[in-house]
C-alpha cells in the first residue's frame, strides 16, 4: 500500500455562486462536501488507479466524524483505509467559492485545531507502525498550529530509515526543512519553488532545490506542465492543450501519478506523462480528489515528454 | 415564555480575513461559530434582558448536533429552552467573510436541508403544543426548501387562534402570504418593505402592508432607525449618531426589543427605543444575538422618537 500524510486534514465545501459579489449576501445553490486535505486527495486519485491506499494525519470533532463519514462514503473506498490519529480539537473546513459567471474560485482556509505535543508524538508511533507496510509515503499540505515546524524533517528521515520512498509536497518553511532531510522527490508549484530558491526560472530553481536536499525535484507549471530535474537527466512533460476549468487538486492529482509510477517502477519520463495527464484530467473534474477518467486516457499518449539541459 | 419560530436555523460561521481578495487564497486566522437563524438571535437577545425564550424550528445532521451544543453553551443558555424538531436533512450553514481592511461582510448563505411533508407536519403539532404556553411568538427568516410557501399564514393564523401575539419577521412571498393572515406586527426592512408593495418610500410602504393585513408595521430603516404605523398613530425613532460596525443581527436584535416592550405592555413609542437602542448596540457586538449591554444603556435614552402623520 501507498501511504498518504495529511497533518491538516480538512472538510472542504464547494458553493457555487452565480456570481460572487465582494460584501453582497449570496444564497447558495448548490453545497458539495468532499474528504479534503493534499494527502486525502491524493490517496483517492490513488484508489482510482486501482492502488491500495492508506490515509493517516489528525481527525477531530464533529467536522472529523463528518470527514470520516465522507472518506469511507467515497468513491474507490474499498482501496482506502482510514488509519487517521484522533485529536481534542476540531478539523477544520476550507469553502471554495466558485463563481459561475466567470469560473473563478476564492478559497477561504480555516487555520485547523491545535496540537499538543502528546498528539503530536502519538501520530509520531501511529506512523512507526504504518511505515513497514508502505511502499511509499506521501507528505503533503500545510502544518496545523501546534506541529513543529520540523516535522516533515522528522518524518522524511524516519522513511528513509525504513526505505520506504518518499514524497513531500508542501511549502514555505517546512519544504525548506523538509528538503535538508533528503527527500526521494518533491513537488512543489513554481510559486512555492520560487518562494524558497529566491529564483522564479524553473529549470534553475529546481537545480536549487535538488542542491538544497532534495534527490529529485517535480515541480509543477500549472496549465504548462511538469518539470523535472532528477540526479541523471531533466525533463518537461506538456499536456497537448491548456485546459480550462477548477485547478483545485490538480497538484493532488500529480503527486498520485508520480507515486503511482514510482510503485510501478515506470522510468521517470512515464511518471511525468502519468503526472500531467491526470492533472490535467482533474482539472476537468468538478472536486478535488477525482478526475475525468475518459479524458486522462486520451491525453496519455498525447503528452509530449522533452529532454531539458542537465547542467547550467 | 415568549417563542422563537425558526424554520431554516444555521451554524453561523465567522471568518475574519485581513483582506478578501476575489478568487484568491485566504488563511482564516480566527473563525467564530454560533447558532444562528434569526430566531435564535431575537431568543438569545430576549434572554440576555432577562425574558425566558423558546426557540423552535429544525435541526438535523451533524451540523444540527453542533448547533444544539452551541445553544445550550450560549450566554443566557439557562433561559433558553431548545424545542427545536428533528429532521433528516442537515441543518445549513452560514458563512459571514468579515474584510478587517474595511469592516465590510460577505455573506455565503447554505440553502438548508429539505423538508419532508411529514416532517413539516411534526413542527405543526409541536408548535401547536408550545403556543398556548406563549405570551407571544415570533416567526423568523427564511423557509428551508419543501416548506410550504403559505407556511407563516398558516402559523399566523394557528396564533391568533390560540389569543397569542404574533410578529412576522421574513421577506418576498412568505412575507406576501404571511400578512394575509393578519399577524400583530410585521418587521421588514425598507427593501423587503419595497420589494412587496412596490414603494420605497418608507411612510408610504408601512401603511401598505398595513392595508395588506398587518395590524402594525415596525419598518427597520438601517442606521436610520425604525418608523412604525399602528392602526392609530405613527411613529418615528431614531438613533443619536449612525454607529459603525458590523449590522448582522441588528434587526433581530430589534424584534427582540419589540417583543419584550409587547409582553411588558410598553406603550409603542417606548417599545421603539428600546428596538432601536439595541439594533445599535448589536452592531457594536461581533456576533449576531449579541448586543453590547453598556452602549445600550446609553443609548436608550437618547434615542428621539417622532409622530409621524397617520394619514396620507
Amino acid at each position: 500500500m501507498i501511504l498518504t500524510v495529511t497533518l491538516n486534514t480538512a472538510v472542504d465545501l464547494t458553493y457555487r455562486v452565480p456570481r460572487l459579489e465582494q460584501h453582497g449576501s449570496h444564497h447558495i445553490r448548490e453545497v458539495t462536501e468532499r474528504p479534503g486535505g493534499k494527502g486525502l486527495n491524493v490517496a483517492r486519485v490513488l484508489a482510482a488507479l486501482g492502488h491500495d491506499a492508506v490515509v493517516t494525519g489528525f481527525v477531530g470533532g464533529r467536522t472529523g466524524e463528518e470527514l470520516r463519514a465522507l472518506l469511507s462514503a467515497a468513491p474507490g473506498s474499498n482501496r482506502l483505509t482510514d488509519a487517521l490519529v484522533p485529536v481534542g480539537g476540531s478539523t477544520r473546513r476550507t469553502v471554495a467559492v466558485v463563481d459561475e459567471a466567470t469560473g473563478d474560485t476564492t478559497q477561504l482556509n480555516e487555520p485547523g485545531p491545535h496540537i499538543t505535543p502528546e498528539e503530536w508524538a502519538a501520530f509520531l508511533t501511529a506512523y512507526g507502525e504504518l511505515l513497514p507496510g508502505a511502499t511509499a509515503v506521501a507528505l503533503c499540505g500545510s502544518l496545523p498550529p501546534g506541529v513543529p515546524v520540523g516535522a516533515y524533517a522528522t518524518l522524511v528521515r524516519e522513511a528513509r530509515g525504513a526505505g520506504v520512498p518518499v514524497l513531500l509536497d508542501t511549502s514555505g518553511e517546512p519544504l525548506l526543512r523538509g528538503l535538508a532531510a533528503r527527500p526521494d522527490v518533491v513537488k512543489p508549484n513554481i510559486d512555492e519553488l520560487a518562494g524558497i530558491t529566491g529564483t522564479s526560472e524553473p529549470l534553475r530553481a529546481a537545480r536549487e532545490a535538488r542542491r538544497r536536499g532534495a534527490n529529485a525535484v517535480a515541480a509543477s507549471l500549472g496549465a504548462d506542465g511538469m518539470l523535472t530535474v532528477t540526479p541523471d537527466a531533466a525533463w518537461r512533460a506538456a499536456p497537448p492543450a491548456r485546459l480550462s476549468g477548477n485547478p483545485t487538486g490538480a497538484g493532488d492529482s500529480a503527486v498520485a501519478g508520480l507515486l503511482s509510477g514510482l510503485v510501478e517502477n515506470l522510468p521517470w519520463p512515464d511518471r511525468l506523462a502519468r503526472a500531467v495527464a491526470l492533472s490535467a484530467a482533474s482539472v476537468r473534474a468538478r472536486v478535488a480528489g477525482e478526475f475525468d477518467a475518459d479524458a486522462y486516457a486520451e491525453l496519455l499518449p498525447q503528452v509530449v515528454v522533452t529532454d531539458q539541459p542537465l547542467a547550467a
